[in-house]
């Protein structure tokens, strides 16, 4: 975009002193105990770059539980598997609805509006666990991402994993919901043990950015040269995050931020940045939408730094 | 982006290759007569760029009605009059619903979810109104949109605006549902006046990419450096554009044209691309959602060729 | 029911015993002046019975505004006037849901669950303007009650009809989007001037006893023989009443009272004891889903003492 | 009621010749193979008075699944074992909506409308569960039944159990739904056991009449005097089924019938005339609102012989 080369030093000290003040705030998910008892003081940021290079600030290195930023990347795995197909029994419009999904559900015949809502993200799933059962497709999701972040430590959480089905009636429902419209293909405790699973993976801001960057170069990541996706299903999977990125406050993060990202409870988001890069940050607390507080902050500095925004 | 100059003899070519095939395809609004006896198979389109120049294809100089395309510029208008003030009586996430707004307005409380689906729109108009009343709301928003456009020929068609009010019922309904919440400062009919009038404007495809350059610009028109909205206020204009501006396919209209836009029932649509131009373009077919689809397709092919889509 | 005569002076002193520790409980309607400003210590009953008799307690030749209650005399009127041509524009199913009418009217496409709703009292409303306009149809609906309570003194008032006009934003609001389904005959603001005047009729305890006991008795007045409704459409009335008369409480009025009803915010309560009388109650204070608070338990005790409940 | 003694050779005489011409209509429950294969020219009815008498028609002594119905019994069950607690955890009013259940349980945080509908019959099932698991629930709920009907036959039709189970999915949303805001108390699998098993319950109308005939004389059987509930429960119960007993043509069923019922969608329908009788009705096809179309008609015709109905 710009000729000169970004002065990341620079970039990385203002996102810091904006960011010091706001530490702590929002409030940490806390339905299950492995996410409640995170430190809301942590904060970590990172930016992948096409060059290879990873600018880093805070707590960069420390794994945290990523949890729907997880969507992403099943949703990719999916295309890549099962192609546009999946359009069939998911939706790609905002949901826009703070009553969330299940009533869309019912509305609109068992279709979840889109796939990073949890409704579809368990389609997603499902789809994959169709081919090659549950633990196959957990394996085969961490092995990529490992590979592309160059990293083997990247992991199941299987304490949170277990929290979170112990504590899925909703999840369940929705499943069982689905199944009821004919739009669950395995069984449902197969399906949930996977999207429970991949929610529950553990990673650092450093290896996320970095295996996510395939989505800012058109598909393919740009350092091993892997095509992980199709340039049509690379731009269907940032156009999805755009518009329903995070919660019902998709609206306000495209504008604050102005780049496709997918937030998480466990405080993380992953920012897209076509061209450029892939950021991911994380701190704990989050806002009333879902989205962490001080996380969107920095993201918003550095937007603001980097002249990154798609909107100006 | 790129640094050798755009052949737009090439690309306009390209994209009249591509549609010819599909002119006539969709199905004309024909909610009121004015919009009914337009004939399918019109098609024009304009882009407008920094430097002045105006490209156009077709029927790019024929009058068409506007419709909610009209709504990006009255917010524009009351986020320069009101500022962030708005945003009290009018949220700015995607309403992603089919059974549309009453609903969500009355389990929201009266608070409509953007300002781009009609409720919202008549909260925005009801805020111009209350300050300088319908007739100068819309005297005022014509002589903006000629000088951007550098033509005085822009005008309310006053027998479009008559049939939309004739046929207004619906719009009635959400005034008065509206003003039951408390959330409409003037009367009734005086606000609908003034929204059914700024909805029935006439313009061609070069006078609309014209007037909405600004928004490519950070909120400034780069021919006469008007300053039309803040830089903040534009980015929340494309950003509301870009996840609230097509109906229930804007998912799909982001991830095909990948930039913020407006679709209108008139069949034109304005789409922004930020650093480089506005794109008006027209063709009365609908898709069933209520964008043109001979439009889409042309925009489609025009970011194919241009590069601008915002997520490659 | 029973073969020895009912001891009326006790059944009435139990009443008044039971209810005089509850006088003033309750929440008046204040949504216009004229409703805000009444004496929440008044109360009164009248039980209009076969033979002729009228037994009364307290305030029972006080007028008050019946508000609601008035559907159930143009309900009567339309079954009469248009018969079971109605069902096709109103259906008589419980709405059954606190957040009212609009969203069901969407969802349903413009026809309301049953005539006891607002929506559905517009467009019984509407069926009897379009046969005879707003006045002619007002004038003879107080002229039948007139007759029936053998009292020319019953009117409506004006000043109530005006505020309730002048409040009537989400009743113009229901009335322009049942037009926009087309599902309202004549024009709104006719439509709700009948409307809006019902609503507004004083009337006493002892009169409205009166003029519902052809309730009781298959349709026809025991007392002057006048068919006011055909048998079947008398047990439409009282059917409807039994499951939709007093809002979100229907359920719960069912269960103590026993006998079909329809509750007013100005207040009042009619019931009907089919084959023994009408009974008519007002007290200002409601309850939280605005049917009289002391009212309802005034009935509670009439129907135990009486023995009138359909349910033992 | 009347003086006289019943003529019930000529009452069932003048069904019989009623529904003889409609014998075979409506659409049997296909949703499972066990009601899909049922003969849909049965039918039976069994009128069981307070004296003891039992008077049937057709297909009396043949054995089907009543499938809600049973729910009239359960409530009854857990009005006598928790009581008025029960009405925490699930309302008492009409739900009114055809879209069923899973909307308003979002909307409502959780509490269905009533125990009529299957979320809130599922939360009636749990209660007991609770206090004594699955398999004593629905040993007790037989073993009461029994003993009313006088008839050791009655039994759970396990292979329509298992089928239930099997083709459950819609209902296993409903109780992880429940259980996700807190309001399911047993494990899901565990009440939906009793659940789907009080569902197969298999009865004939001679059995199912008397069964029911204590609802009919205020909570105590009249033959054996066991006091199955207390006055005010079983004017609960009745007041429920009056308001919420047949889907969503409760209020159509109320007028045409004019006594509190319920139906099941093995075509059976259970009615309880105060003070007068019980009466089960058989016959599968069902109307489009899921209740028995040739029961209806034959509950109509007795109702206007006997002059049950409660509007009249």
């Amino acid at each position: 975009m710009s000729s000169r080369p970004m002065d990341w030093e620079n970039v990385l000290n203002e996102i810091d002193s904006i960011i010091q003040p706001s530490r702590g705030q929002g409030r940490v998910a806390d339905y299950i105990p492995a996410l409640a008892t995170v430190d809301p003081m942590k904060f970590g940021l990172a930016v992948a770059l096409g060059d290879g290079n990873v600018h880093t600030l805070g707590d960069a290195d420390e794994y945290f539980s990523i949890q729907s930023i997880s969507k992403v990347f099943t949703l990719s795995m999916v295309l890549r598997k099962v192609g546009d197909e999946l359009w069939e029994s998911v939706g790609r419009e905002p949901s826009g609805s703070p009553f969330n999904s299940i009533v869309q559900l019912e509305l609109e015949g068992g279709i979840p509006r889109n796939p990073l809502i949890n409704a579809g993200a368990i389609v997603v799933t499902d789809h994959l666990v169709q081919q090659q059962g549950a633990d196959a497709t957990i394996a085969e999701l961490i092995e990529r991402m490992r590979t592309l972040a160059s990293d083997s430590a990247i992991h199941v959480d299987q304490a949170v994993a277990y929290s979170e089905s112990e504590a899925g009636s909703r999840n369940r429902a929705l499943a069982y919901f689905l199944k009821s419209f004919g739009n669950l293909r395995s069984p449902v405790e197969e399906t949930l043990k996977a999207y429970f699973s991949h929610c529950a993976i553990a990673m650092n801001c450093r290896q996320l950015a970095r295996a996510a960057l395939f989505l800012a170069f058109d598909g393919t990541d740009p350092i091993s040269g892997i095509q992980m996706v199709s340039s049509k299903a690379c731009r269907r999977v940032n156009a999805v995050m755009m518009t329903c990125g995070h919660y019902d406050n998709s609206g306000d993060f495209t504008y604050r931020i102005g780049l496709p990202g997918k937030s998480g409870v466990g405080g993380g988001i992953l920012v897209v940045a076509p061209g450029n890069g892939a950021i991911a940050v994380w701190s704990p607390g989050l806002n009333e939408a879902g989205t962490s507080e001080v996380g969107s902050l920095a993201l918003e500095t550095l937007v603001r730094q980097t002249g990154w925004s798609v909107f100006v």
